[in-house]
């Protein structure tokens, strides 16, 4: 039996995504944004969805592109800061210690210790309310060659990836190897 | 040092969103879609990104709703094959054994075996290449009795919910707990 609780924003997992970004004056920022993920395979696009108070939002609308960092597990503090502090009064990357670094296919910076980023072009800006959403095509992917396997595939081990969970504000790690997909439900079509 | 490994749809973690609808005939089908996510907290929405190819795309725009269902591991199985066969020539309920409730919100059914469910309405349907993106608005959420606690509130240990990675085309589970949310980055502010 299902209680109801309510029109609340609440999914599992939502991703933690740490979005990159230079101000006007060339300062590099990072914020941290659940809102978004995957949103188009062809062009490959991503999508974040931000208020119009932060400061990235009025970053990545002046530069037109962005980048979407996934920090591996260890740097969950330096995420959870990002999201924390404003950009406005703040310069994230000289408090945190970490080292932002120009992108060559987009006007925005990415995060070298982390594992893994996204340097998108922005495409569309979609007003829903509160939040805007802003789509980016993924022109590259680039990962640290130490999270790559032995064939240069990507290793998800390596990366150690972590959620949000929105309604009790925490963050969990990923945990053990469930299944391949498109490939364990075929035992209930072969019933 | 980062390696280019091209313009890719890969993001960790992606949802396994399974999307409920009836067609025009009023039989309930079930999808699995890992590109969507919360996108606006006012009015409270989320999107999700389907190819016209699929059945899941014209029942929405036909029936002006849907619901999201996230599934616990323990269905993992049943939620790859939502993603593996199309609702055109299968009836995906029957199959699997699973159960349709109907929304008395949205003309859609949720899932009544998976712990969590959002009731949708359709608010906008944007165009971003091969994929849509259906933004609904979130009426509200529901959850099984058994995965709240003794205040009523959800908890994420009984909900077990997973993630996709695209890359590897693999389920992961959760894991440990790293940390509260707008908390633990406070340590780097007040260095």
């Amino acid at each position: 039996m299902k209680k109801s609780l309510g029109a609340k924003t609440i999914l599992y997992p939502t991703p933690v995504l740490i979005v990159g970004t230079y101000d006007a004056a060339g300062k590099p920022n990072a914020m941290a944004a659940a809102w978004g993920g995957i949103c188009c395979s062809s062009p490959p696009c991503v999508a974040v969805s931000l208020r119009k108070a932060t400061y990235t939002y009025g970053n990545i609308a002046q530069q037109g592109g962005f980048t979407i960092n996934i920090p591996s597990e260890k740097y969950v503090r330096e995420a959870d800061y990002f999201g924390l502090m404003s950009g406005k009064k703040t310069d994230k990357f000289a408090e945190s210690g970490l080292t932002p670094v120009r992108s060559d296919l987009v006007n925005a910076p990415y995060i070298a210790e982390f594992p893994f980023v996204l340097e998108c072009r922005l495409l569309q800006k979609i007003e829903l309310g509160l939040h805007t959403q802003f789509v980016g095509e993924i022109l590259d992917v680039k990962a640290e060659e130490g999270v790559l396997d032995e064939k240069g595939n990507l290793d998800i081990e390596k990366i150690r990836p972590f959620f949000y969970a929105p309604d009790s504000n925490a963050y969990y790690g990923m945990g053990k190897l469930l299944g391949k997909a498109f490939s364990i439900g075929l035992a209930i079509k072969k019933k």
